[in-house]
């Protein structure tokens, strides 16, 4: 969620005067909370697969946008919306085939031990409700979370996600705890590292009173600089908790999907079985559609005591969005590609880091990248500068990406899945041209 | 939310065997949580302007569903949403026209006091980020809601829903209010009896140690019973938390969107202008798109400092749809028609109450109406059995409706408001059938 707001390089030029009307505009109607990407923002107008097109013209790799994970405006996904919006638009109080049948279908990408699935309408929706189960189930309140989580926008859960800074106070439930950091410590040491926070947490949690509930993390630490390796290490701190009686939930909503290549969820990677998945964003390409996944155990009491009806959630279009998104993945083979060329661009990162002292790390699983840039090697100091001037040089070469983590200098990349090579190639030739910039009009890196 | 669960008349007949496998398929995937209206729940399979149809070809009239508000599949709003699909789905980080024209359009419906409209998924997140809000202005914690009030799901809102039961325990920032009652307390007492309820709350909430931060209701006080006389009654309550310093929030996820007839949004019937307006439901016609309006001065540091993102908010597709929305209501003149058509099936009911002791009181505002049925007139005694007779009776012979209130005794009618008045005639005479076998059937009312 940290934002790029204003890097522009000095050759973007003026910004349209149309659209300098319709930014007025916006900011009178929609208000102060509202942000635009770069200074200079993008009037994006039309979508088709990985790219994009702004008012005038001018197209953009998206190496950046996850909900449009089947590709921007996949027609097999608009076919399906289409239709459906057609014929019937319920909800889930009459029967209607089409939410069992993609319930069964989701609930079969997942262990055995996750037998029901809710739908809710966004990821926030679907952490929040996450939360309510786990701590009906539990009988406690305490939640822990990393130091710059993000897990969405509800009151119950904006207090969880300090990524949102100081403004969402952190809740008097939740403690937080260090992110793994695979620039800052020794891959050997993450996993003991995190249980030992994470146990650490607990105690001083229980000092004040309060029983841990639920960890739970985004498996693949999007927000915390995207820290997916060792695959593994979150077993421990997996197994902590449940021996202290909270429970652990995966947030899949970024790394869900297929995204990471190697696993169809983030929690796959590391080994074990969550007793809460928690999937949003990508899951209907677009369209509003979130859910939550979980032992049966932890929702009997819920479910039959309280009255929960969303009114939108699995209704018959979203479930027709949700089902072409399996079926697109599937056919199109989209983790085998996300693995494919994801590994394709990290190898191409890796060698372009051996000519740029200003990479201090490239990780990543699938299309699921990051590249760390920093002053130098010997300190590894977060150069949110350097970042900055990227992500702006790639857009005015034509290339969407981000930055983010605690130093904001930690580029994002996580393009639709259906990214292939050749534009693989053509986004590795930018950032190969846009560091080489950034040498000549920034302070080189030492 | 108060649900029909269990009153099939004995002429239902058996269940179909797929859909008896379908249900048992459901309850396996979804879990507990998930209730289907009815003991002989229904299949829909189709939806065209105020007609349903089951799978066995049977068709409804369908006078509950307020969700697709301007008609099942209406082909314009279909259409809208289906082009915008296929030609971007994004969000709002890049400059698009069609949400800034929206939300123009949305905010000229209401009093110019309110500028600013923000864009959420469901009706939860909106009453969620309006409490963050609200919250944030006044510094302060405390609500006030009506004692069988529903505001949504999410934790926050849940905590302020007493309709969901004792399950989603009251917060300890929550204080109950009875909600106006026409039957029971005399119409010109309704609107003191409300702001001395309010201030009641007001002083033991503070000698708990809590400012009230806002006064939230429905502003038709649907899960209530239904609450919409004398217009007027608001203003002293709403006047009252003002004057002490909190804010009112007018819940429109139900009544707003032209449903009442004699206006677009529930609060004008009251004369008021609310600091802020949530709104949902009916706004995409199915869509999940709502929403929060607002005096710009509520959002000022909030905006600015809270970072405010939400992913499926406000997108391209959101916009093309409540855009079709609006424009449907407008161009089919649907507020006049709700106003005409709901006068019609007013009248028609009080008739049908002068032949029927069981009816207590016909009310409603335009295509939102109540019947409540009560043992006899002296006690106005809520007869629940009864009400359950009716709403399967009306299902048997092909019309949907529901019922509701603090005794589970109010038949609640909230067809799509394009609902004409030849429907209207036979909705009529179909209630007047399932009370007559009512009488017949039960004892008779006294």
């Amino acid at each position: 969620m940290t934002m790029i707001n204003a890097y522009d390089t000095a050759s973007a030029g003026a910004l349209d005067p149309d659209d300098k009307t319709l930014i007025d505009r916006r900011a009178r109607a929609l208000g102060p909370a509202y942000r635009l990407f770069y200074e200079k923002p993008l009037h994006i107008v039309r979508g088709e697969g990985v790219w994009l097109w702004d008012k005038s013209g001018k197209k953009y790799l998206d190496a950046y946008n996850n909900v449009a994970s089947v590709g921007h405006c996949h027609p097999r996904v608009v076919q399906a919306i289409s239709g459906q919006l057609g014929v019937l638009n319920t909800h889930t109080r009459y029967l209607h085939e089409d939410v069992v049948a993609y319930a069964e279908r989701l609930l079969a990408t997942m262990p055995d031990a996750l037998g029901h699935v809710m739908f809710t309408c966004t990821g926030s929706e679907a952490n929040d409700i996450a939360l309510r189960v786990a701590r009906s189930y539990t009988k406690r309140q305490g939640v822990i979370v990393t130091r710059l989580a993000y897990h969405g926008l509800t009151e119950a859960v904006a207090e969880m996600s300090p990524s949102l800074g100081a403004f969402a106070p952190r809740g008097a439930r939740i403690r937080l705890i260090d992110a793994p950091d695979t620039l800052r410590v020794p891959p050997q040491d993450q996993a003991a590292k995190l249980a030992a926070d994470l146990g650490k947490a607990i105690a001083e949690m229980r000092a004040d009173g309060i029983e841990p509930a639920a960890f739970i993390v985004d498996t693949i630490f999007s927000s915390d600089g995207l820290q997916p390796d060792p695959a593994g290490f979150l077993k421990p701190a997996v197994d902590l908790i449940r021996a202290e009686g909270g429970i652990f939930i995966a947030d899949e909503v970024q790394p869900g999907f297929a995204r990471t290549g190697d696993a169809f969820w983030g929690f796959q990677r590391h080994g074990l079985v969550p007793d809460m998945v928690t999937m949003g964003k990508p899951m209907g390409n677009g369209f509003p559609v979130s859910g939550v996944a979980m032992r049966p155990e932890l929702v009997k009491d819920f479910g039959e005591k309280a009255r929960y009806f969303n009114t939108f959630g699995g209704n018959p279009v979203a479930a027709a969005a949700g089902m072409a998104v399996l079926d697109v993945i599937e056919d199109e083979a989209l983790q085998a590609n996300a693995s494919r060329t994801g590994a394709f661009i990290k190898e191409g990162l890796h060698d372009i880091a051996t000519r740029r002292s200003a990479i201090g790390d490239v990780r990543g699983a699938g299309l699921f990248l990051a590249v760390e840039c920093v002053t130098d090697h010997e300190t590894n100091t977060p150069d949110a500068g350097r970042a900055g001037f990227i992500v702006n040089h790639l857009r005015e070469n034509g290339v969407l990406i981000s930055a983010t983590g605690p130093g904001a200098n930690i580029l994002k990349i996580r393009p639709p899945l259906v990214l292939q090579r050749p534009e693989a190639q053509l986004f590795l030739d930018a950032v190969e041209t846009a560091f080489a910039a950034a040498d000549l009009r920034l302070a080189p890196s030492r």
